[in-house]
């Protein structure tokens, strides 16, 4: 699962998806807590964290060793928390609770921003994104996206707060509650906050809390998602009507998942999957491939992009008839999209082109 | 039509749309042509432009007079072209030809870079769009874009080629041409190069040239979708499963289109509708409301964004009961667009929220 780490904006899934394994992980191995979960930490840059955390850490220090991340600015609260929440998701749910409330901050909110990040690398992001991150006087994010922050966000910030594996619904409330206790705060990921990441459950646990988005001036950054990287590497296989899905029934039941398939399979759209692959959704991936095979010609190609942009990125455009078999190679996991094209999707100079139709209307 | 002129990705479609318009304007006004049609403007910046644009307009300019952007570097050659190309363009399809062929070129062919500004402005822009722009020789777009760009870049272009209105395909072959010739090139649009814009239309035509994508060094540099610039005004109304659908019928038949809308609303995807209205395509957008009406309930929450991150910026969030007289109102138009929720969906605080399911799993 270690390739999961260079995963696209699907985080929010993906993490849910690592919660659970890191509960069985943790089933088979009682040591394993320790070692494999979520040890949220705080790395204090140059500038003091300043009064607001403190008293963040007031706030909440009472419950915080019971939940993952409640309490601000805490890296052995936030290791013993994580760790108890991972430890304790043996099974697909998490005991994650929302601890604290609006009522346990006296403090004046601060800010609350969701950043994407867009594919990961710094030259991915915007300028606006940068600068919302250099504005952000505590940064929250996934490991792997605050590792790849450049040196200039994390000197400026005054925390980072990150969790290696489980825990987007802790971390998002570390971040809510960061804010609660008056910090700017910027929560980030890859591709853009709207596509299966942390926006709305950013707005879900702060309305949880008795918060406002007004309160927390809540705003959300675009970036670019990984169906527009991933389309951008193999030339326009999305130029025209587009719907994208996610593979993962962590959040979504399978038979909807399958219903959708078909439908957008059948109505000619191009389609970006997302989070196509996992150990444990073999069957969902199988499933995926015989849906598209029953609409779709076997000779549909299928661009295959595995860490878009990334130093370990692979790139193939493949035929739709030998998806099947690729589900159990190191080329499908859940950084892997896949962009399905349509009945009119061709291959040309190792480009996958969809046309829009300007050859009907154009002589060229 | 003017507002048009801060349109998001869907340039391609608008273009087209306009090409239309802009014919059957030329229709009632004969001396309409040279006023309202895409006279291509060469502006050249303080470098030269260098031997392989000579060449090219060597190379082209015997039959440059009859065809649209086929001559490089030469404004007059482009304005005359490019209007000729408008005047006769009186009904839906136009005679736009694409002249010239790799034959027609002896340099060696530079390279072409389809380049997304994002939602428009320079801090949307990813700094790997900013280096392209910057690299680029030549920077062919749209003029509203072109015009957003920042003066640092069109300051190190050798030449900005725009087209006011019509001739999204001459200005694309105008790009492929100057790459032909030896110049590196980018080619501009807002939003993705993958989103109803030009990234398919440039294979396209290098293909009909006789040219390779490889011959020209094809890069695609993403960017921020419109759906995301306009999701991040209202929160979070995208996080879960979501298709794409555009109105124009110009490139896509009308049954096709209403069986997407039909296929997307009964399978619970939230929808965003790029290019709702038009002077000629009322009836699409009733027909679309009457759709999502059919399958969806009355009070299902809709954004409605117009001109995202813009100026002229309009947002506002509505029910879906209300959108069919939304029609005829200037909230709507070719640069809207709309964020349609699915039976989850809810409005909090003045935010749109699409659960993406954590509330069944979690405990907050």
């Amino acid at each position: 699962m270690s390739t999961d780490d260079t995963t696209d904006e699907s985080t929010a899934t993906e993490n849910a998806e690592r919660e659970s394994e890191c509960g069985a992980a943790d089933a088979e191995a009682t040591a394993g807590t320790e070692r494999t979960c979520g040890a949220g930490e705080a790395r204090s840059a140059s500038k003091a964290s300043g009064e607001a955390a403190s008293s963040a850490s007031e706030t909440t220090s009472d419950d915080s060793e019971s939940k993952c991340g409640a309490s601000a600015g805490s890296s052995s609260a936030s290791t013993g928390s994580s760790s108890s929440t991972c430890g304790a998701s043996t099974d697909e749910t998490t005991d994650e609770k929302v601890g604290s409330t609006v009522e346990d901050f006296d403090a004046d909110p601060g800010s609350l921003t969701a950043v994407g990040l867009g594919p990961g690398q710094p030259e991915g992001m915007t300028a606006r994104a940068r600068e919302a991150l250099l504005d952000a006087e505590h940064v929250v994010g996934y490991t792997t996206y605050t590792e790849l922050l450049p040196d200039e966000i994390t000197a400026a910030a005054d925390e980072v707060y990150d969790t290696p594996m489980c825990g987007e619904v802790s971390r998002t409330e570390e971040a809510i509650d960061r804010a609660l206790a008056g910090n700017d705060v910027a929560i980030i990921g890859s591709g853009d906050p709207n596509v299966y990441a942390l926006a709305g459950l950013a707005l879900e646990i702060a309305e949880s809390k008795g918060a406002t988005a007004s309160m927390l001036d809540f705003d959300v950054v675009p970036g670019v998602p990984a169906a527009q990287s991933c389309a951008a590497r193999i030339g326009a296989p999305l130029v025209n009507d587009t719907v994208s899905i996610s593979l993962s029934d962590h959040l979504t039941d399978m038979p909807t998942i399958e219903s959708r398939l078909h439908a957008a399979a059948k109505e000619g759209f191009t389609i970006a999957v997302y989070n196509p692959w996992s150990r444990k959704r073999r069957d969902n991936y199988e499933k995926c491939c015989e849906i598209l095979l029953e609409h779709r010609a076997p000779d549909t190609p299928v661009g295959v992009v595995r860490g878009a942009g990334r130093e370990d990125e692979r790139v193939e455009i493949v035929e739709l008839r030998e998806l099947p078999e690729l589900g159990e190679t190191d080329l499908v996991d859940m950084t892997t999209t896949l962009l399905v094209g349509n009945e009119d999707t061709y291959v040309w100079d190792e480009r996958m082109v969809t046309p829009r139709g300007y050859e009907s209307k154009y002589d060229y």
